[in-house]
């Protein structure tokens, strides 16, 4: 399967009004180019409003979690799940502010999560992806499986109605396999691409940073190949999230991306499904230095850049508002014609 | 008169809460900072929603817009004042989406504005401030009625509910007094304050420049007094917008600043009234080299960055889901205390 194509079309027409509007030309700096891929991804100008958001929050544990690359225990995965359905986590929070559905996915938590919703579980692909500095995060198998639950996520998410989709990310130690896909899809070192993460200090960066460079030392040239890298170095929740987004293109509804995990998995997605970046825009930058590697790539610049760096989704999910904000401008902003010739 | 001290005690528990958050340290990032700061404003932790913010767009034309500092006639800034009227202009459509107040008044249109209610113009300054490479913008006691007329126009918000003020600009030519204003504030020259506006081509920068240089070198060192910088480099919607802040300040009301003229006014506003600017927050980064030079005296960290260079206080209209953002997470993310103890 591929990326529907967006239109190119809609999108010329959304640049000819751009440039016609009563504002000096750029004036609208990146809220004018994210009403264009607004109408390119809609096929319509000016764009339709987006009321409908749905963030999906795929959660996982990760073994490299236990090696010191976070102060954090895995346990905290649970925990959080649980804030996500009593509203009280940070991407709940501004979800509910926004409007937007909201929905976790349990796929591969390394516990038993009880005094929650069974459906929250019920296609839970394992428990605990594997450390991979180690050993793959996952066999073929279940890099398939987790590919079909986040397709068949955007799948029930599109079929109610959601006009944007934004992926989010729960899971203790996630940032370290987000680093070490991040650089074997870009080529380049540990060094580079590992960060703090949710706040490790220098001797917990070091060790972060070796973790990664051993991840990418095992798992050799089979990192060419993105499902190869997934099962690799990625994650049951990486995988999942990455099929979200490569549905979201396969069925022609834009997304917002998130942070370093939502554009991990960006990178793959392109990767297996060529033009699936032309439904993407980002919703924020994260600090974390691989993140920014990849939006480079992307060719995607953020609409926020406030050191937010809670994961969740919760950075494009802030961002909501400039996306509805592109298309009101867009819509409502008298033409130049218009002033001038009333 | 003096600013209001914001509460130092609300400041010292909104960190403390913001730290017990049940996320890692610092992980929101400049919302976490924004909620601390909103709590110190309103002496109130978690601080409260700020459903009533008021808009004021103080519109002015400047001598300068005729000696090549622009590509647009001043004619433009009556037009525009209708499409303010008329909720057609871009920060019309951005105070409609986010359920902002918006007022325009008519400081020192160089016209006089039919069609468009009178109250507008009803306590117009002067039609058009002094091309200031030549002359002085206004008289001493125009800068005096247009300061009290700021402030009048914050005292009507705020009697009438608003929590948050915004000021914003319209007037063709007012980003070049803006940069002779931050040039003589910071005192750094007039190649390092002067931007290209709404876009002048390399040699209108040049002739801007050379304006601005100008400007500086015959204001002399009546600058060092902020009431004669604002008279001799400023205009009267410059003045206008100067007093709405420190009058802000004095009533104890937050401002969320916009672009290089709000920012300008705000260097002033914190020189004539020592400690304005704990009441102020910046909303947005222009592309204006100015404003940056500014926000880094005041101290002040931007919640957008998105090249936008409308004026109108679009910016900031922009940023104000991020306040309230702000507000939500410090409000209503579980404490760490309660996810461990449930």
């Amino acid at each position: 399967m591929s990326a529907l194509p967006v239109s190119y079309v809609a999108a010329a027409d959304a640049r000819s009004r751009l440039a016609g509007l009563a504002t000096p030309p750029g004036a609208l700096g990146l809220l004018g180019e994210t009403a264009v891929w607004l109408s390119a991804a809609q096929g319509v100008c000016p764009p339709r409003p987006v009321p409908n958001v749905h963030v999906a929050v795929f959660a996982g544990d990760h073994g490299v979690a236990a090696y010191g690359v976070t102060p954090f225990p895995s346990a905290v995965t649970g925990l959080m799940v649980r804030a996500f359905v009593d509203g009280t986590a940070g991407v709940a929070v501004l979800a509910r502010q926004h409007g937007a559905g909201l929905r976790v996915v349990d796929v591969s938590v390394d516990a038993d999560l009880d005094g929650v919703p069974a459906e929250i579980s019920a296609s839970k692909v394992m428990r605990g992806s594997g450390a991979i500095h180690l050993v793959d995060a996952m066999s073929h198998e279940q890099t398939d499986a987790a590919l079909a639950l986040g397709a068949q996520v955007a799948d029930e998410a599109i079929d109610a109605g959601a006009d944007l989709l934004i992926g989010g990310d729960m899971g203790i130690g996630n940032t370290t396999p987000a680093a070490a896909l991040i650089g074997a899809s870009l080529g380049v070192s540990s060094e580079q691409v590992t960060g703090r993460g949710t706040g490790v200090d220098d001797e917990g960066l070091r060790v972060k940073q070796r973790v990664v460079a051993n991840a990418l030392r095992r798992a050799g040239m089979r990192v060419k190949d993105p499902h190869d890298r997934l099962t690799a170095l990625g994650g049951a929740d990486f995988a999942a999230h990455a099929g979200y987004l490569m549905q979201a293109a396969r069925r022609g509804v834009p997304v917002l991306l998130d942070g370093v995990i939502s554009v991990a998995c960006a990178l793959i997605a392109e990767e297996i499904q060529p033009g699936s970046v032309a439904w993407f825009a980002a919703g924020h930058r994260s600090p974390e230095p691989a993140q920014s590697l990849a939006l480079d790539r992307l060719g995607l610049s953020p609409l926020l850049d406030l050191g937010m760096r809670l994961g969740e989704g919760s950075g494009a999910v802030a961002a909501v508002p400039l996306v509805r904000s592109a298309v009101t401008l867009l819509t409502e902003v008298a033409l130049l014609s218009d002033v001038l010739e009333p």
